[in-house]
C-alpha cells in the first residue's frame, strides 16, 4: 500500500507546492497524519501559551495524482479512518467563539478507548472525520488552517469514512495534503479545537474530468453537503445559499427563482466552524432530490 | 375539545396582551392558526408587492395557562399538525438570503397531498412545524414575525410533532399564541419563507414551577435543542454557544472551562433562520449526554 508517511507534510496551500509521491487514480493510498497542534500537547501542563503556532495544523503531502488537470474534480474516497489512542483539545482567552469569556488557557488529553472518547468521566461516541483537506489552489498561498475554494481546514464533520470529498483541481496533478483528524467534534468546534489525534488515512482517488466544483462538496450515502469558506460566518452563509440555487437548478434544470424557493424548501443551512480565519458554511441537500454529484457537476451555470 | 378558533389573532407579543381563553394544564387544546401571508395569496399572480404586511405572521391565542407565573416554563407538547391541503411560498427583491440577487417577485402555490408537498413536479415528504409559538414577555411589544427570548418567529424545524418547547414564562398566565406553520421547511429558510400552510395544532400544556429558561428550549426523543435570537447570526451564536457550555455546566456539574470544551466536542450549533429581523442559531446536545430539559432546568448558574 502506498503511504505518505508523517514528515511529510505542509503548512501552506499554495501553487507550487511541490508533491512527495505520485498515484495514480484509483490506487488506495494511506496518508499518516499528525494531530493538528504538532504533537506538541502531550500533558495537561503543556500551556497553551507555549504552543509554536508555526507548527500548528500540519497536512500530509502533497501527493501527486496522475493525470489531473485543472478543471477537474478530484474525488477523495475516504475507506477508513484509524485514530491513535490518545487525544488533545485546548481552549484559551481570545480563541474560539467565546474567546472574549474564557478567562486562561485550558489543555486536556482525552483517551480513545475503542469506539468512545473519555472526557470528564463520559464517555463519547467517536466519529472520526478530517479537519484539513485540500489540493494546490489556483493563486494565493493558503496557511493550512485556512479554508477557501482549496479545501484547507474547513472542518466538516462529514468528512468522514464512506463519505468523498470532491475538491477543484486548479494545479497539474491537483497536489492533494490533509491533516487536523478529530476523532470527535461538534458543528462549530466552538472552543477552537476538537478531539485532536494523529491518525491514518486510507483513501482512494478518483478524477472527474471537467467536474470541478465551485466550493468543495461532499457526498454521503444520503447526502450532498456544499462547503463556502470565507472570512464572516454570514458572507459564507449567503454564498453557501448561492450554491444551494446553483446545484438545485444543475441536477434539476430549474431556473433560478424555483431554485431558489425549492432551496428554501429543502437544503438545510448550517455551520461547520466559526474559529478558523475564514468560517466555514454548509448547505446541505437531499440525495433523494438532487442526486449523485457527479450526475451535476460541471455544467453551467 | 378545547379550540382557540382562526379569528382570534394577535400580530404582537407584548406583555399586556389579552388572554381568549383560559385552560388548565394538561388540558388538551386546538389552536386553529392561519398561514403565515394571513391567507392572502390565493393565486400565483397574487403579486408579493400588494401584500398588506399588516396582516402577516397572525398568531392564534393568546391563550392564559391556569397557574403560570413568571418564572416558570411553559412546556407546550406537539401532539399533531393538521395541514390545509393547499400552501403558499414566496420571495422578492430585497427578501431573504439572496434578496441581493432575485430580481423579480415571485408565488407558488403547493398543493399539500398525503405526505407530499408537490413542488415543481417534484414530491418532497412533508414535515410539518410551528413556525411561530411564543408568549408575552417581560417587556417590549415584539411584532409577530420577530424572535426574541419569549419565542416569537424562531422558524425550527425541529418544533413539530412529538416535540416538547419549552418556553420561559414572564407574566402571569403565560399568554401562548402560534401561527406560521410550514407543511415543509429546510434550515434558514433562506427565500424569506417556507410552504406557508393554515393548520390545525394540537397541543397539551405543562409547567415546569420555577424552570424558565433563559431562551427556548426544544426537546425531542434524541435532543435538546437551544434556540438564541438576535439580530445578526453572528450575535445568535455567540450566544447559543454560551447556552450550549451552560446547560452542560447545569446537567453534567461541569465548571465553564469543562463544559467549554465539552461543548467543542458534543453541541452541533446552526442555523433555523436567516431571514427575519432577528436571526435564529441553534445549539443541538444529545440527550445522552445532558438528559431531558426538566432535570436541569431552573438551576443556577
Amino acid at each position: 500500500m502506498r503511504t505518505v508517511p508523517k514528515g511529510q507534510t505542509i503548512y501552506a496551500f499554495a501553487p507550487e507546492i511541490s508533491p512527495v509521491m505520485s498515484v495514480e487514480p484509483q490506487e488506495p493510498v494511506i496518508f499518516e497524519t499528525i494531530d493538528a497542534l504538532g504533537g506538541q500537547v502531550q500533558a495537561e501542563d503543556d500551556a497553551v501559551e507555549s504552543l509554536d503556532f508555526s507548527r500548528v495544523n500540519p497536512a500530509t503531502g502533497p501527493v501527486r495524482i496522475v493525470g489531473a488537470e485543472p478543471g477537474d474534480a478530484l474525488a477523495v474516497e475516504i475507506r477508513s479512518i484509524e485514530l491513535a489512542d490518545r487525544g488533545a483539545i485546548i481552549a484559551g482567552p481570545g480563541m474560539g467563539v467565546l474567546g472574549d469569556v474564557i478567562e486562561r488557557p485550558v489543555t486536556r488529553l482525552l483517551e480513545v478507548v475503542g469506539d468512545t472518547v473519555q472526557f470528564a468521566g463520559l464517555e463519547l461516541p467517536v466519529a472520526p472525520m478530517i479537519g484539513v483537506i485540500g489540493v494546490a489552489p489556483e493563486e494565493g498561498s493558503f496557511p493550512t488552517g485556512t479554508a477557501h475554494r482549496h479545501g484547507g481546514n474547513m472542518d466538516a464533520r462529514e468528512i468522514g469514512p464512506g463519505a468523498t470529498v470532491y475538491l477543484p483541481v486548479a494545479q497539474p496533478g491537483a497536489l492533494l495534503a490533509m491533516g487536523d483528524v478529530h476523532a470527535v467534534m461538534g458543528d462549530g468546534e466552538v472552543c477552537v479545537s476538537a478531539c485532536e489525534v494523529s491518525a491514518s488515512v486510507r483513501v482512494v482517488l478518483r478524477l472527474v474530468k471537467g467536474g470541478a466544483p465551485r466550493w468543495p462538496v461532499v457526498e454521503t450515502a444520503e447526502e450532498i453537503i456544499l462547503l463556502v469558506s470565507l472570512p464572516t460566518i454570514d458572507e459564507a452563509l449567503h454564498e453557501a445559499t448561492s450554491e444551494a440555487v446553483r446545484a438545485l437548478q444543475k441536477a434539476l434544470s430549474l431556473p433560478f427563482e424555483e431554485a431558489y424557493l425549492l432551496a428554501s424548501l429543502s437544503a438545510n443551512l448550517g455551520v461547520s466552524q466559526l474559529v478558523d480565519p475564514n468560517k466555514t458554511a454548509k448547505a446541505v441537500l437531499p440525495k433523494t432530490l438532487v442526486g449523485p454529484f457527479e450526475r451535476w457537476c460541471g455544467a453551467s451555470p
